[in-house]
C-alpha cells in the first residue's frame, strides 16, 4: 500500500545512491516529484524549487530533504508550514538552534519531523542495543577512520566549517553509539587536528564518560589508508561486543553473531512511514550536540596542509 | 519569610561580590552553609565538599552552584539526586549534553532546575522585551566589547577552550538578546579571531537572522579600550531602542526611558524562589546553544598572541 505520496528535495549523489532505490522498493511511499534547480530524476516530475513542487502537488504528504545542510532549515520550515511531514538527511541542520526551532514548529503543526541518522539502521545496531541493555560496561572504543581522498573525492565543502571535516563520517559513529549504549555520555576532552589550509578537522580524539564514569574514547581520522575502519568495541563483564564494518557485522569475543548487507535506507524509510502513521516525531539531537560540544570545548592543533 | 534553606557550592569572587549580598537581603532564602575545599565565608558553616554539606544539612532545600564550569554537572547531579533544587551559574554547563541530561533528571526528581542567566535581570531588560513584543524589527546590533585586562585580570582559564574567551561576556549579550527579541534567530555566519598562543577567541563577529530575514549582527571584542561597550540597538518601525550599559539604561531614539543601578542577583534569586514555590524549572539553552553553534560553524582566523 504505497499510500504516502513523497517528494525529494535536492537530487544529488545520496538521492541516486540511496533514497531512490529505497523508495522504489518501499511498500509505504510513492515518489511523486523532485525539487532541484539543476537536476532531475528520469520519469519523475521535476521542479526548480520546493515551493513550486508543493504548489503543483497538493497531494504530497511528505518530503525528504537531501540538500546541502545550510539549505535544510528554510526548506523544512516551508514544508512544515504547509502541513507536510519532513525527513531531514543527516545532520539535521547546520546549527542546533535551527533544529530546535523545527521541532517546535512540527509540534505546533501536528506534522512528523524525522531526523534520519541512517547509520542507526545498519544491520547489527538493533541487536547490539538489545544485548547491551542488560550489560555492565567497562569501556567503549570507537574507531572511525577512512581515507578522505577515497570517500570524499573533490568535496572541497567538507573542509569548510559547516562541512565538519572528519565529523561528517564521525557523526555516524556518534549516532550509533548514542543508540546502542544504555546511558547518556558526556564529553570530557577533545583534541582536533586541523590542516593549516582548512577550517575543519582532519582528525579528532574525543574522550567521554557516562554518569558512572565509564570511559568512552573515540578516534576519528581521515588519514587512514584503505580499507576503512568503522568499528565500535564495547568491553563488558560478559565479554567484548564489536560492531564492525559500520554496523554490518556484530561479534562477541571475536565470534560472529550477525553479518548482513547494508540496508540502511529501506529501514530508515520504514521508520519514517511508521512515524507518519502514528503522527509522531523522532528528532534525537544527541549526535549533533556531541559534535557541537566538541567544537565548543576542543583543543585545536594545526597540522600539515591538506592537498587532495 | 526566609523559608528556603540554601547552600552555596564554590566560594569564589562571584559569590562574595554577588550571591552573598543578594542572599543577605533576600526575603526568601536563608544561607545555611557553603561547600568549598579551600574557602569559607565568615559566620557560615563551611564544608569541604557538596556531599559533606548535604549530609550535615538535610534541611537544605536548594543549592546554588558557583564552581568552575567543568565541575557543575556532577555537582548538580548529586544535589538533584538527593531531591534538592539547583541554581546553575552561567553558563549552565561545559557542554550542552550535560545540561540536557540535568533537565531530564530534574523532571524525574520533581526538583527545580534554574539556569541563571544573570544579565537577563538587568533593570532595562523586562521593559525592552515588553516594548519590542509589538514592534516590527528591521535590524539588531549587539556590541559587547571590553578590555580583557581590566575585566578578567590574571584569568588564564578564559583562554582555554572551555573558558570560551570573548564568549564569556558575549554569552551575557546573547542571553539578553534571546530574552528581548520576539522571535528566535539563527546563526548565518561566524568569524572568530583566536590569538596564536590561545585556544579561545579574543573577538567574534556573528551574523544571525530570524525566520523573517531580520539581520542581527553581534560584535564581541576583548580588545576594547575602557570604557566598555555593552549595548544592544534594535531598529524598529517605531524608532531605535537602545539597551545600554549592560541593560542598566534604556533609550528610545536617544531619549532615556529608564536608568537604574544594576541589581541582577536580587532579581535572579527572587526568580529562583518563585520557581521553587511553583515546583517549576527554567533552563533556556538558547544562549549556550548559540555559542556552540558559532564554534561549530565558525571561520577561525589566527591573530596576534595575547600577552597580559
Amino acid at each position: 500500500m504505497q499510500d504516502i505520496e513523497i517528494g525529494l528535495v535536492g537530487v544529488g549523489k545520496i538521492v541516486r545512491d540511496q533514497h531512490l532505490p529505497a523508495l522504489t522498493e518501499s511498500r509505504d511511499f510513492q515518489l511523486v516529484a523532485t525539487a532541484d534547480p539543476s537536476a532531475r530524476l528520469e520519469g519523475v516530475p521535476g521542479y526548480d524549487s520546493l515551493t513550486a513542487m508543493l504548489e503543483a502537488h497538493p497531494e504530497l504528504k511528505a518530503v525528504a530533504i537531501c540538500t546541502p545542510t545550510h539549505l535544510r532549515y528554510s526548506q523544512a520550515r516551508i514544508a512544515l508550514e504547509q502541513g507536510r511531514s519532513v525527513l531531514l538527511e543527516k545532520p539535521p541542520g547546520a546549527t542546533l538552534s535551527e533544529v530546535a526551532d523545527l521541532v517546535e514548529l512540527a509540534e505546533r503543526q501536528g506534522c512528523t519531523l524525522f531526523a534520519a541518522w541512517h547509520s542507526r539502521f545498519a544491520p547489527g545496531v538493533a541487536q547490539a542495543r538489545e544485548w547491551l541493555r542488560e550489560q555492565r560496561i567497562n569501556r567503549v572504543e570507537i574507531d572511525w577512520r577512512e581515507d578522505v581522498r577515497v570517500w570524499h573525492p573533490g568535496q572541497a565543502w567538507i573542509w569548510e566549517p559547516a562541512g565538519m571535516g572528519v565529523f561528517d563520517p564521525g557523526i555516524n559513529a556518534l549516532s550509533i553509539a548514542t543508540k546502542i549504549l544504555p546511558r547518556a555520555f558526556f564529553l570530557r576532552d577533545a583534541r582536533l587536528w586541523v590542516p593549516s589550509n582548512c577550517q575543519a578537522p582532519i582528525a579528532a580524539a574525543l574522550t567521554f564518560s557516562d554518569m558512572e564514569g565509564t570511559p568512552i574514547v573515540a578516534d576519528f581520522d581521515f588519514r587512514q589508508p584503505s580499507p576503512p575502519i568503522w568499528s565500535i568495541h564495547v568491553e563488558t563483564e560478559a565479554g567484548r561486543l564489536s560492531l564492525l564494518q559500520g554496523g554490518c557485522r556484530l561479534e562477541l569475543n571475536g565470534e560472529c553473531l550477525l553479518e548482513a548487507d547494508e540496508r540502511e535506507y529501506p529501514g530508515l524509510y520504514a521508520r519514517f512511514a511508521e512515524l507518519i502513521r502514528k503522527r509522531r516525531s523522532d528528532v534525537d539531537l544527541a549526535p549533533l550536540r556531541h559534535v557541537a560540544d566538541a567544537c565548543l570545548a576542543a583543543w585545536r592543533e594545526p597540522t600539515e596542509p591538506f592537498i587532495e
